[in-house]
């Protein structure tokens, strides 16, 4: 978490697995839904908040690429560029929420149009870094603004929460 | 999130399923690695820090469970003793991280006598207020210390971090 003090400009959620699977597409008529899917790697949910820009991306791109976050097979802590593992970036405007009473708020979350901005942005730059070291793994993001209908195995998740 | 300033006694993340499933025993020579499941509902993360006292679990439980964050049949959010959903709590000190360069340093959370004690209380708690509101629903959770191997489906995690 930020140590700032200083509010953050965006919050991201970590957890490893051995295999996820995300929504690109819902169900239409006569289309049935889509999805991308990774193997072994880093599930990244992300969210941005009023005022983020995109200066802070490559930041956050190379922190969260390179913190030692997944075992090896040997069980050795190694970050996912090392592994190398694939990454599953899902857009969620959620983690933005603020209890008030019983409700949450999202006041604070980034505008629709900079927010899609930011994430598509934060998704080409974690695209640059991977492809970089191995063609075997893969980036396979959410569609923003969509549901995030999501399925996630793992060998467990090893959640973590970072701010910046 | 806090809003205090001080630093949170406990950090919570919370992600809705329409499945999902725990290992609580690992596989051993002679017996199969043992599991729980729950249908719809939450799967709780927690993770409790230094300083961290008894007094907190009531508010902590009683604010979980009453927030807003289940959809239900008909769109509308209620909370998961209103939908009524189960329960699945992980032990997740990985919650408790804070980078070091590269490496992940968890220098603050809670020591692990004091921990399991904690989390073992609310789950009770947690179970106490569940069983109340709907005998079809039920609270479910990881062995304290373990590894936790899980497998989620969702109709949308709708992740939401909450500190305490």
């Amino acid at each position: 978490m930020t140590e700032k003090g200083s509010a953050p400009a965006a919050r991201a959620v970590l957890q490893q697995c051995l295999q996820a699977r995300l929504q690109v597409k819902p169900a239409e008529d006569h289309a049935e839904a889509q999805f991308v899917q990774i193997d072994r790697g880093t599930v990244i949910y992300i969210c941005f908040f009023k005022g983020a820009t995109d200066d802070i991306l490559p930041k956050m791109a190379s922190t969260l690429l390179n913190l030692r976050l997944c075992e090896s097979d040997s069980g050795k802590m190694v970050s996912v560029l090392e592994l190398p593992g694939s990454l599953l970036i899902v857009p969620q405007a959620t983690l933005g929420g603020k209890a008030k009473g019983r409700a949450m708020q999202y006041h604070n979350n980034v505008g629709k149009e900079d927010g899609l901005r930011l994430y598509s942005a934060f998704v080409s730059l974690c695209e640059k870094e991977l492809t970089a070291v191995s063609a075997e793994v893969t980036v396979k993001h959410g569609t923003y603004g969509n549901r995030q209908v999501l399925k996630l195995d793992t060998n467990g998740p090893y959640t973590h929460v970072m701010e910046f």
